[in-house]
């Protein structure tokens, strides 16, 4: 049974999150209608850089790339997703990076919520600050080879956000393209 | 600041999903609290199996690895997490596999949902079924070369679940590590 293209409603308003239901089927989106950005930065040596954190919904620490919403600062919420990616990657992680490329933005659980994620490569990394995002946020760093982060996560104890494999699996197709291409 | 392990407060109960607050962090938890499963199933000729649906909460069609709960079959409910994901390939593709490894478990988006998922290899594939999901369902299957999937999705209007990339990456270890291991 096909759904009908209905416009939602919205059945509770929080502070930060909703829930909608479009033709009968309840979904949850982020009151601000932003889009989500990741970043898969590589560092000179191979090296990616992964960011853990305590994420209350699962109540553990989950390791992730380094993310956030565009716009989502006062004043710059015109920011394209280019910047935002710019901006969390330093505040994370402290790093800026001299070349960017736009991996491919895809859903991240589409049978329950809208959010869509834009994921970008960055290279030619120099650290410029100190990370470990904004007061809100306690952010630990990781920097792991890129062909052992699978085998590295089995061994730590908090879980994965398999937006990061995603994300290692674009990234490793554009790097042997470009590779394959010079 | 690092949120309480405070236990969660339902704040909004819908028919399928509900909105619970922990410390303040809301999020969307499915009110079945059953596992949720993804298949990477690859075909003899090396092609992995795809299926593309409708989803409401992004109005549009998705493509997403063969994918489905655990337990939300009347007479079902103490299957296992294999169980599940045998039942699901069958319904959703019309595919049994002969070898069946676990790859991964990781959450889709922890930010803003508790939802979890197991990633399976099937291998060894035969057609037992029409597939196309049960009656809740309209699926369209595809088949697309292992190595192929990225630039096919690029040319599709459909638009991708990131747990289908994050899957394949961790089924391109294995099935490495079994040819390295030989």
């Amino acid at each position: 049974m096909k759904m009908t293209d209905a416009n939602p409603t919205t059945v509770y308003k929080g502070r930060h999150l909703s829930m909608l239901s479009r033709g009968g089927w309840e979904y949850a989106t982020r009151n601000t209608a932003r889009s989500a950005v990741g970043i898969v930065a590589v560092t000179n040596a191979g090296e990616v850089v992964l960011v853990e954190q305590h994420r209350p919904p699962v109540n553990q620490n989950v390791i992730e790339l380094p993310a956030g919403l565009s716009g989502d600062i006062a004043g710059k919420e015109d920011e394209s997703l280019l910047e935002a990616a710019q901006r969390e990657l330093l505040e994370e992680t402290g790093y800026v990076a001299d070349r960017w490329s736009e991996l491919m933005t895809g859903y991240s659980s589409p049978g329950l919520t809208d959010e869509s994620i834009t994921l970008f490569l960055a290279e030619g990394l120099e650290l410029k600050g100190p990370g470990g995002g904004d007061h809100s946020e306690d952010i630990t760093i990781h920097e792991v080879p890129l062909g052992e982060v699978l085998e590295w996560l089995q061994d730590k104890p908090a879980a994965a956000d398999l937006k990061l494999l995603a994300g290692l699996f674009a990234a490793q197709i554009a790097l042997a393209d470009r590779i394959g291409g010079d």
